[in-house]
């Protein structure tokens, strides 16, 4: 009987809806349905990553779109600079470290983002940097990096600018054309609103001059695979068709709502609970927050992982705790996707339950008072 | 309201009770939950793959586990002998080529396996082939090769072996541990009887001792990173836990059933479909057919593309084509998994009536009539 409700930042709440999407009668992938389906998916693709380019839909996690896109565009004989301050652009920065790629580190605390004169001083003081790497969304310490102005300060500079989007893209802006990315990935289980196990890429024309200039050490992450499969909206390997069925379905979701309302939605969600996080006297983890998902820290007195495990087996309310050194000491709940001023509200005070349990002293109803008003516009 | 029936050799169809299976609220995957269905989706596996090793689940198609373990098992300072006489063969063959491992080939025509005596030879003729890759079920032309025999062979001659077991896990007689198997891999699409979306690959302490002794040139199909998440049943990046579940459940009716009785159902429609092609005049095209799948040749004066075409259009039945040079010169009908006598003997009726409206002669019924004869035992 117990409700289970997803506030981590992925996977996120998937809708019944999406899921019976999902579970209806499985047709082949190779059939003119199939091509159908994966064709509207990249329109709607286009539409969410506010792009001319095709976004390629990869059967796997993320990480594999990642590891696609870098092995495609940090080439063995140029210079990639890795942004990081979280525990996702460290992985960027291992996949580097194990094709021994040439690359520069821009090492920074966690909680900060990077911005884009930081960056700009980084590709002055390294003349040969031909691409950057950072992530848009820091979803393990929950802060944002400007990704326009790192955008446009890469393109001045004539370095490939590659963009982790996963927990952006959908949910917080992102204008892939106008702002001059060269590529942005994302996954099926953030603001797509759907389980885990598709990886999403979009390429600019500089990415993929950058591709068609070498063979990438990788087969099955392999993008001129992907991309001559394409022509004919088709894939070089067995899809998740299933998958394909759902994106179908919640992308037009997101169509049909608007995607500046869907960003709206989400910064509001955001705005409202660092005001209910303020209110109860607790602090927001990172100095530059981001609005698709917000990192609270642990306060003193209250132990971190007992404080998650009761929001969850009391109220259901399923929060992320930190990764690597923060593990215990913030918790994140996610604002993507499918996920309302009502689940928020009652996460707020699902977590003022669990702190006054632990004998955290504040104002009952502090939380969610804040909460509302900033929803209600006051 | 036209119903399909997936006879392509996977896709394989879906019960409407595992596509529901999956359409369960989804909850994250670092939880208790989690690890438990995917400890339980080991230990069911271990009982499919008949070992007691480890099977690993990737988020990806075959390609993506296949390719997890060439790079960990075939070496840069090794040589490896690809036996191939089909499209999925000549994909391993590929992947060999693109990471420059060393290698050999050995190539047969389409329609035939492979044989104990013949890997001997290659293996007696080139001394220093540390791993052998081979197809078990060549799912682009339906032919089966000795795999128990190729792989005493190959430990007799302590060389790695790796299977291809992607249409022969779960459908025909696969016993990693007793005959000596290093790799086993599958997909979920197969006899697994789920869309696809995850790979599957279990191995040996020989294998793993192979993976051990360098650092395989791949961050995403890393089988070390699995191997190290897997000790508390988790996975190093966002695993698909939507059909970890849906894997739960058709891995348990398969364990209901009964793996020797599965093998039997699959032995007995092949036999009774081969049967009911004989009957009709029709030609088996494997000279080695396998039981998991059968391949028809498209008699002279039919038009394959159409045949298929019309058997979909006007009955339903999806039946897939050849690949490479014999994509428009056979047919393909799966026996694997969700998939039984009835269904069956449609897809022999709906062959006969399309048969009949291009011309070709035979006794109406020919095909059923042998078909039915083999399923009552006659």
């Amino acid at each position: 009987m117990q409700k289970i409700r997803l506030f981590t930042p992925g996977p996120t709440m998937v809708s019944p809806e999406s899921m019976l999407a999902m579970a209806q009668p499985l047709d082949h992938h190779r059939t003119a349905g199939f091509r159908d389906d994966l064709k509207q998916c990249v329109e709607l693709l286009q539409y969410v990553y506010q792009t001319g380019t095709t976004p390629y839909v990869i059967t796997g996690s993320g990480t594999a779109a990642m590891e696609a896109a870098m092995l495609g565009c940090c080439k063995p004989d140029a210079k990639t600079l890795v942004c990081h301050a979280g525990k996702f652009a460290e992985r960027w920065r291992d996949i580097l470290v194990r094709f021994k790629l040439p690359h520069v580190e821009f090492e920074k605390e966690y909680g900060l983002g990077f911005k884009a004169d930081e960056v700009a001083a980084k590709l002055k003081e390294h003349g040969d940097i031909k691409a950057v790497i950072f992530v848009h969304s820091e979803t393990s310490t929950a802060a944002v990096s400007d990704a326009q102005g790192i955008a446009k300060v890469c393109r001045d500079n004539g370095a490939l600018c590659l963009v982790d989007g996963i927990t952006s893209i959908g949910a917080i802006p992102f204008k892939m054309d106008e702002w001059g990315i060269d590529v942005g990935v994302t996954g099926s289980q953030k603001a797509m609103m759907l389980p885990p196990g598709l990886g999403i890429v979009a390429l600019s024309d500089r990415a993929w001059e950058a591709i068609d200039s070498h063979q990438a050490p990788t087969y099955y992450n392999d993008l001129k695979a992907y991309r001559k499969s394409m022509e004919k909206f088709d894939t070089p390997y067995t899809p998740n068709n299933q998958m394909v069925t759902g994106l179908k379905f919640t992308l037009n979701q997101i169509k049909t709502f608007g995607i500046e309302n869907v960003w709206a939605k989400t910064a509001k969600l955001a705005k409202a609970t660092r005001a209910a996080v303020e209110a109860l006297g607790l602090k927001v983890f990172a100095k530059d927050p981001v609005d698709s998902v917000t990192a609270v820290e642990v306060p003193a007195g209250v132990d971190g992982p007992k404080w998650r495990k009761e929001m969850r087996a009391m109220y259901g309310i399923h929060c992320a705790g930190g990764q690597g050194h923060i593990k215990d000491t913030i918790i994140r709940l996610n604002h993507m996707g499918y996920v309302d001023e009502v689940d928020t509200v009652g996460a707020i005070a699902a977590m003022e339950w669990t702190l006054a349990a632990q004998g955290y002293k504040f104002e009952p109803g502090a939380g969610s008072g804040a909460f509302g008003r900033v929803i209600q516009g006051a």
